[in-house]
């Protein structure tokens, strides 16, 4: 893909590290797939699955590993991770538009409110009285930074990101359209055959390099806080509740659910649509699988996994009947046993 | 968590109900959990599972059950229910700010819409031609209420949520961020090998008193209503399909999914992330577990569930390839025991 | 419900096609479901399972089908897809605003950015610079559009949409409220027990006549685009990841989620909250059930199912217990069959 900047290969090698073979002034307009890229552009192999591609593609040079040093005659630079070094090249191609200083007039930043000099302010943003937004913080068009709300030093909010009253981001985070953070977690009390709301006065508290996707919801504590741990990565559509803390680095798959006051350690992965019950602990390096449902703590790192396999529909309805009469059938198999047992009992007499 | 306000313990008590045990003066300035509560807040016991923290509480004074009297020796509040003692304790100590009535310079009211002299209009909202809010209602920055909508005296719309034409909120409602009232409906005919949209033309009727959560969609109807009972609790990431009716007081966990035309019954509860299929009914006074799918109507109350339950990912994958092949250990039980019963009609035969 | 227009059957029957029966001057002021219709409303009988409402609906006129051609005496329109016709009928009585062309003075139209000034832009909305809006497209309320995002001619934004920068939606398209088209796909290398983010420079490109549901999310691609057809019809609260492509016609129903990189064929339905995971291709044709999670790819037209079916509680707990042994249910069988094989080699031995 066309990049507004041009690097040589050699810049590239210098700037990524790693060993360069090749032309050394091979010219890179831009990163692409093996598959997508044009002439001059630069690629990367980064699964075995797409090495066939390196022969077809019309790409310049090409990043690669070890292993696959001598895979391609094209200009290349191995690496030890072609991954990291593919992302860091998509960095040098396509930096972010930097924090254009200022406050959009259409904005509307209440008296109290302290915005950096060096922050930028987007169309119909609201910035509520007491809030605070740090140093080139980007806030997009259309945001919503409640009551002395504080967002962090070089944090970018995508268009129409709501942050409620007295909540907190971090430095270097990147929040994405439609995510709410701080509405009032779940919180009620039976009486009388009604619900009663329990106030919800907590804050949520993201911390730095923090990502947090598209229409994401993170409620806001009962009393206590709901804490995002340094260098957490969310999907699109997840929902935390209230009192929930996501431990450091761990990374969570679109449309994941983790109910009210869980715990999740550091470094844990968790897959899509997975849900994670309320009041449980998991442990630090916990890996969940996919549609996962975790009705227990987690105590030690692991894989864990739970969600039923798909089949021909026919099928299906066949396997799940029988399910609902697993019991049963586990009965009937006991039954057989002891009948055999007595059986060979009697067999073993006559012998 | 400090509180704008103070209390004396006996004035607590009075509000509440109660039998008050210690000093009456007790200065409470906030309201805590037991392991975070400060000196000078006030605490409670809801669960037996924090009997522990009592002793270590630095709280001044603590708020508990019948059955837990003389768990402490702290200041205390003696009563039926702890945990709806705690919720109006919390709305004493930590109200909700009243609607600043007014219409915000950067808010667009459309001629022919009525704004209640009392409600506020926040920063950038729009409210088209018709549309109606009511005294006291808070329409906070950013929300879009559409071409004759209604919205209730005392609700609470938070930034940034959007209200489709016709539509109707009642009283005392509160709405999150990001929530959808109004969408149309998942409705279109096969034509052709195409979809053909059916438009939707029913609407949104939201009674008194219902909380909706963030990012929850709630569609219109085809040509009926959608009808969300008074005291119905959604809670964030819901999807509501067109024409479903929800029983009053039913309270719904993040992320369920309701297909269209299914009817909920009064005082239900929905587990997390369950989904509910369409032109189903379910009976008052049912409960359905987190991430079940219901597939039927449910025409008894009590407790319904139905996940695949978490093991180590090994584990799973062995089961879970076993149970795609239920039907055949079905069947082999099946022959085994016919097989055994004519090896015992000969083994008895042969006594 | 009472439309803004009226028609006669005759003039009804003329638009839709079909042979009239009854009076061709029945007067008509809206459509109706058999069971709400009021005097001087048109019905239609879709399914046969309201066809007793048929004796005693109030409608003055129905349409149905050519089964159902005598099933009452109401002046009648008999066609050969009721479904379709009560479409079509729809459109007649209820046919959307059409674009009030020109800018909202609140509105912020960057320069560089182009409006066709037949399109209509509400209030409070950003338009970026290089974006484009085609003729008579109509731009609700809030919606933030990105740098040179264009949007094609007839579509409507609903309001608070965002599409951001470079994405592409076509022509006659509608996004509902809260949708988010482009935000960053979810993609990280790790390194050093950190994560790195990918930067992700591909784009959205949405084909012509693609409806796109309430919050609603669709990441752009990583270098290449994220695809989604002409004719796909994505309902509320679907997550897509980065670079998946939806083929023609496709219809997704609320909460499905798609991984990364997932290619689904044309004229495909998916089932509310199914999960299809990443880097799979499902063929053309191709009908997945609610709630399955897709982990290979389908490369067969047909039906496919998975989920576990709802119990009783008490019954449930009981069948999911023992699922998570179903391996070692397998292995005792097998040892039975074994034994049993065993003895009765015995038996036939002594006979």
């Amino acid at each position: 893909m066309r990049s507004p900047r041009t690097y040589t290969l050699a810049e590239i090698a210098r700037l990524l590290g790693g060993e360069l073979l090749g032309d050394p002034n091979t010219k890179l307009s831009g990163l692409a797939t093996l598959q997508s890229a044009r002439a001059g552009e630069l690629s990367f192999l980064t699964r075995g699955r797409y090495r066939s591609q390196l022969a077809q593609t019309a790409a310049a040079a090409v990043i690669l590993g070890r292993a696959d040093r001598n895979a391609t005659l094209l200009p290349r630079i191995v690496c030890d991770d072609p991954y990291v070094s593919y992302a860091r090249a998509a960095e040098l191609f396509y930096p972010l538009p930097p924090a254009r200083p200022g406050v959009h007039p259409s904005a509307v930043v209440d008296t109290g409110a302290v915005v950096a000099s060096s922050a930028e302010i987007g169309p119909g943003c609201h910035i509520a009285e007491g809030a605070q937004i740090g140093e080139r913080a980007v806030v997009g068009a259309g945001c919503a930074v409640g009551r002395s709300a504080r967002i962090g030093a070089d944090t970018r909010l995508y268009p129409r990101v709501t942050v409620y009253h007295d909540c907190i981001v971090g430095e270097r985070c990147i929040v994405h359209s439609g995510a709410v953070i701080g509405a009032d977690g779940f919180g009620m009390a039976a009486e009388n055959g009604r619900w009663r709301k329990i106030p919800q006065v907590g804050r949520v508290v993201v911390g730095d390099d923090v990502e947090i996707g598209a229409n994401t919801t993170i409620d806001r504590g009962a009393l206590d806080d709901t804490v995002i741990e340094e260098g957490v990565k969310l999907d699109n559509q997840i929902q935390v509740g209230h009192n929930v803390r996501i431990g450091a680095h761990s990374a969570l798959a679109g449309c994941v659910g983790i109910a009210g006051s869980a715990r999740i350690g550091r470094r844990c992965t968790i897959g899509g649509a997975a849900r994670i019950l309320g009041h449980l602990e998991i442990a630090d390096d916990v890996h969940i699988s996919v549609a996962t449902v975790v009705t227990r703590s987690v105590r030690k790192a692991g894989e864990y996994a739970g969600f039923y396999p798909m089949q021909d529909k026919a099928d299906w309805i066949r396997n799940a009947a029988l399910l609902k009469h697993l019991a049963s059938l586990a009965e009937r198999l006991r039954a057989l046993e002891t009948k055999i047992e007595k059986n060979t009992g009697q067999a073993d007499d006559q012998e």
